[in-house]
């Protein structure tokens, strides 16, 4: 079913998820605030809209990708939003998003809080999801209007979902570069050929690695850390052995140093015959 | 070919090792320093050595497995070790790796260094690594005879690379693990459910991440950290949020401070233009 569409911002990211909705033959009305980033879609059949309010009333779906929440309420702010369904796109924070579903509802509006988990490029290909959070009515009318910038999935009723289960896909994205780049400065300390390391040995392991992860969130849920695997006095042990051969390669473990101070608080509580999931209880 | 080998040390690891070899048709001598630990292995048909010396003497290739280096010295010590091949498997660091090799060369020995990427429970089975550096002959010699322990790859005549190629990836594990512990707790105070995030957002997420690494891996060979896709100042931007975020959930972020502080670091410096991957400069 064909949509009027609207969306406000046309950076990278807005601009392509403008482009794969017209791709896919929604009506799609853009506004930025500056004109000629418009040209492209208006060229691909997109309509440009003058002001943010005109491209607002154009649509019954209202998409906002724009720098952060205060910029959403500005372009927002004089338009007429009753009766429509606002889907920020906007990167934000979990407390941003509860207070802009309350702005929104007052002005009338079903509010979609949306976090990406894709860069520009990825819009429209597989890999590529979009959560949402908020008004459930909203998603389920427009879930299929949504499908062609990025997989959608909805999060759940709390407006600031979505955007807290970003952040805790790009924190444990973070954690994992941290440990990449670490492991990457003993390889070439050593020099042996990173590409052949990263690619070869530590992927793969990488990804078995991370198949133990839903074990440890049981684990987790349950608060039980006990482990008959690798228990926290032998994660101290191989830290400690870390720490020693990095300092012998000339190589900082700056990245990995929090994670050695906690292993050593709790087995100094007593507590080494716990797991690693036990860590949680210091954060 | 069946071989003649010795298994010094049976913990769970060394008897696991012990095990697969006798599974694979070996005639295993083993030798452990609590006689007890021999018992279910002479069982199935390994021969018990009554000192380390005899157990050597029994085979034409000597797999250590032990607590650390100085046990494994303390144990070949009185061995004639003359003409055979040692694989020492215990942990170590590189240093250690290769002051062994030449106190087993002197001794007339050749001398291979294993790092094993598996727990005891993953010993023989597919997703078992054990990497081995040292001797290349000797590595030619018994690549057969090991394969049945865990799929060997050899990695270099320098005898400390397989233990410095081993500690890279537990590196690569710990980073991974302290991602994934800040990203439970993050979901766990909002009361997410946490399994489900783990297998269906955030591991599936990480394994395509983790996809990129070799990209990363040739930036760093390269030395041009220059990216298109997500700079430092866009990371600042994202971590500023993260820990704001972190701080009004009421969870810490202890564990990703010191990248967020690097990354600080590195825009001040006037390198915002610059991806993640410039990172390992500082280490």
């Amino acid at each position: 079913m064909s949509e009027n569409i609207s969306v406000l911002g046309l950076g990278l990211m807005g601009a392509a998820l403008a482009d794969s909705l017209l791709a896919a033959g929604h009506r799609v009305t853009v506004w930025n605030r500056t004109a000629d980033k418009a040209a492209p879609l208006v060229a691909k059949g997109a309509t440009r809209g003058v002001t943010p309010a005109e491209a607002v009333e154009a649509a019954s779906l209202v998409i906002v990708c724009v720098l952060d929440y205060p910029a959403t309420k500005d372009i927002l702010r004089d338009a007429s939003l009753d009766g429509r369904v606002v889907a920020n796109l906007t990167t934000g924070r979990p407390a941003e998003a509860r207070e802009m579903a309350s702005w929104v509802a007052e002005r009338g509006a079903e509010y979609l809080d949306g976090g990406i988990m894709a860069v520009p490029q990825m819009i429209a290909t597989p890999g590529a999801l979009i959560l949402y959070s908020g008004s459930e009515q909203a998603y389920d009318r427009y879930e299929q209007a949504f499908a062609p910038m990025a997989r959608p999935r909805y999060v759940g009723a709390e407006p600031g979902m979505a955007a807290l289960l970003d952040l805790a896909m790009l924190t444990g994205m973070y954690g994992q570069i941290a440990g990449f780049l670490e492991a990457a400065a003993l390889v070439t300390s050593a020099k042996y050929p990173l590409k052949d390391f990263t690619a070869e040995l530590l992927v793969p392991w990488l990804n078995a690695m991370a198949a133990q992860q839903p074990v440890w969130a049981e684990k987790i849920e349950s608060g039980d850390h006990r482990t008959e695997v690798s228990n926290l006095e032998v994660n101290r042990a191989g830290m400690e052995n870390l720490a020693r051969a990095f300092a012998e390669q000339g190589v900082g473990l700056d990245l990995l140093l929090p994670m050695k101070t906690i292993i050593d608080r709790r087995v100094a509580r007593g507590l080494a015959h716990e797991g690693l999931s036990g860590l949680i209880e210091e954060l």
